[in-house]
């Protein structure tokens, strides 16, 4: 630009300039490398929130977390509502108000596509002494790396878009598509209000929606990835009620059928040493694996033995490729997480527990129905206690029922991935499903819109467990596969 | 006492009446009435003290009360000292000081007798929220019963010797044969430390003892009891270690074998649901029942449907008093207390655990022996892991490996408790045995000393459970109890 001239003749030049060779993602890209490290602060701001949508404790933070939203996209000149979702019922019958859910919108041009992305601002929960090397919600660089919770699931995505469309706001360019957000708080504990709000938005909100973009999930190795499918999950408590209170084993043990001993029976019933689920129906109602499927999972690059040093294993549940990413991705699994309740503390207590309830799940896949499973695993779990012979009770509760769901990777959706990808990345992307569970399948079912999923995510971010963090390197090079993929969507006929 | 006559020589007159007429109980008796306010307010001021062994942050706490043991004991004129007993080692491999062991004599006359009374002033893990009504360091007198953690197990009975000394003393009473003490701080996690303090001291501080008390149990029913014998307790932890740190279900759920359910696998294999110890050794060991035993049992006053509505039960492990006795005092159970590493919190985390120990305990009973136990539960387990073919390391370690105690109910030291059971409580007591574990059986071997339990805590004080408590009527009248059985002793010839 001349130096004689004034910022907004330069401005309107710079149009003209776009207009003329077209997309200029090279600006959009410089901008966002520029302003790095206005990106972590953002960032940084966001983890120190605990919004751990599982502790009913921590709900103040996550209402104060969905204002944080709020506030920043109405700053950016985006029309903003905070969506009042209900409330929760908790396990003892009392309810509690669910964080609200944030909904925004930047552009109304009929002319143009309307895309809406989706993502989330709660957490899983975290706390220093599980491991974590650094305070888990205070945002830590270690070489080029942002450990904090929530850090990559899913704040900075959801940051990554909010720093995609300021990109364009910045430089003066026009948004090549309508862009709405749809933020929610309730996600790890099964995205609790999100359906009933999005049924109840199907014609205003959703009406001009043309594709919903999910960025909840992450790549599966340093090469990118578009993901066309994810698990579900049904979450379950099986609680087994004793005696009134906790006994001393010394001077009770012998005497009481101890819920621990019952539960753990009962929990010793889901699933083989080799991984087969013992729950009758489950493994049944499961879609077989195509010929096709198989050919696609041995084409994937992925590397097994760097799988295991990643895991900290000496062998996985199975020993090649294409069995080991069906597993993860296309079949079901049960996991035991815990059980509340019974002592947890270091130390020798000798206690007779009372009262204790295991927490599982089971990862949902094609064409397995939540509603069936609830039923499948409540009937097993109380035929196999009722052959105990306890005197204990025993109480199933489904408290999360989420389902899976699959796209079509030849979808222009995906296509247009590809092409952004390419473009920001200089290769192809892997197209890979995820283990994990993302509220995609209601947006689906409901909306009847298209859905992709386009992560940015790193292969190893820990989600969920100790250190979770994302590099640098992914947050910003996201933003700018989103300014991409922005512009990749607009050119779809 | 005339009214002319001051304190001095109405001592005088006090005890040549009590030389005339023999022991003054009642005098001893209504003096313990009369201070009955002074003895809750000691007793708040140890439960205060969270002294709790299992926990090594606390071991500040439990140092403090050691030093305040020793310091009311000084104050009455003792020859009090703090026994250094050395070091513990913990699972990690790192070091802690145990907390001193406190002994103390009152008298040192050859021509009487010498009783050392055993205490302990460690209390079990308590928490507000384990579901306590209230505060459980904070003694709370609710219809004349105080509960706090620790009351009844040990610190009242422990006070209660202490007033019963005070008692004579502020009488000007002689003591009828001298008393030590020995209180320890690591009773709830296995004494540590005590076995080779009593080894170290069998010529010197147990040379001049004649008989050993411990009051560190209670009774069976609203009838006063002795106690002949005890369980002992092995302590396990069973260690099963997978990935390097925790995962996210839903990412790595299917790919890797989940240590969690290795272990509820295992645990699974310990004992049956009808109450039947499947670890091979375990049941051949065990002294069998014999016929007089039988109808010892078969005479004691207990009633099952009153003991099915203190814990809130609808039907026990045995149906009948005999076999229900037999199981609680001279068969061997296992209960598992919890599980360390895994998600024990309210809410839905969805992980897999990397590390999880399940903390379980077997009771022992004649003819078991603790090195023996801890071989057979260490192979039995390892070999149905084995079988299990998980790529995960499974560790095994005996924590806490206490003895049982058996004593004969017809020597000298029986006879002179039913005398002072019935002195304060005009009934004869019940003659039973102990669930729990007292460190009984370690003085039994190394002094050679004769034992005898007398319990004055109630049979519904919640030992080890939320809202422990004991009862002004147990606490006072316990008291009058030990100064009644301190005259006992000193008749035996």
């Amino acid at each position: 630009v001349p130096p004689q001239m004034g910022p907004l003749a330069a401005s309107v030049i710079l149009l003209v300039v776009s207009a003329v060779r077209g997309f200029p993602y090279t600006e959009l890209a410089q901008w966002v490398d520029s302003h790095q490290e206005e990106y972590v602060e953002a960032l940084r701001d966001w983890v120190a929130v605990e919004s751990d949508s599982s502790n009913v404790l921590k709900r103040p933070e996550l209402h104060r977390m969905m204002e944080m939203v709020a506030q920043k996209l109405r700053q950016m000149g985006g029309t903003v509502e905070l969506v009042d979702v209900g409330e929760q019922e908790l396990p003892d019958g009392s309810t509690l108000a669910l964080p609200k859910v944030v909904t925004a919108q930047f552009g109304n041009d009929s002319n143009k596509s309307t895309v809406c992305v989706y993502g989330h601002v709660d957490v899983q929960p975290a706390k220093l002494e599980d491991g974590w090397a650094t305070e888990p919600y205070n945002l830590t660089d270690i070489n080029g790396n942002l450990y904090g919770r929530g850090a990559s699931d899913n704040k900075a995505p959801v940051l990554a878009w909010i720093h995609a469309v300021q990109a364009y706001q910045a430089l003066d360019v026009e948004l090549p598509v309508n862009v709405k957000f749809i933020i929610e708080g309730m996600e790890e504990t099964g995205s609790n209000g999100l359906d009933a709000m999005i049924v109840a938005q199907r014609d205003t909100f959703f009406s001009e929606v043309d594709y919903i973009i999910i960025s909840d999930c992450g790549w599966l190795s340093r090469r990118p990835a578009i993901t066309y499918g994810t698990r579900g999950n049904c979450y379950f408590y099986a609680e087994v009620e004793g005696p009134k209170k906790d006994l001393h084993s010394g001077v009770y043990g012998g005497a009481v059928v101890e819920p621990m001993v019952d539960l753990i029976g009962i929990m010793d019933t889901l699933i083989s040493p080799s991984g087969k689920i013992l729950i009758p129906g489950i493994r049944e109602a499961v879609a077989p694996l195509s010929d096709e499927e198989w050919k696609m999972y041995q084409d994937i690059q992925f590397d097994m033995d760097n799988y295991k040093d990643k895991i900290g294993v000496s062998q996985l549940m199975y020993n090649n490729k294409v069995d080991l990413l069906a597993h993860l991705w296309r079949y079901p699994t049960v996991s035991i997480h815990g059980i509340e309740g019974a002592f947890s503390d270091p130390g020798t207590k000798t206690v007779i527990p009372a009262k204790v309830t295991a927490k599982f799940s089971i990862r949902q896949v094609p064409n397995m129905d939540p509603a069936a499973v609830k039923k499948q695993v409540t009937e097993y779990l109380h035929s196999v206690f009722a052959k105990r012979k306890s005197p204990n009770k025993l109480k199933v509760t489904m408290v999360i029922g989420a389902k899976p769901w699959l796209a079509d990777t030849q979808h222009v959706l995906y296509e247009a991935g590809k092409a952004a990808v390419k473009r920001v990345f200089q290769m192809d992307p892997d197209l890979i499903r995820e283990g994990g569970t993302i509220p995609v399948a209601k947006f689906q079912d409901v909306t009847g819109k298209s859905i992709v999923m386009l992560p940015i995510g790193g292969f190893d971010d820990g989600l969920h467990s100790q250190n979770e963090k994302i590099s640098r390197y992914n947050y910003i090079e996201g933003t700018k596969l989103f300014i991409a993929y922005l512009n990749e969507v607009s050119q779809i006929t």
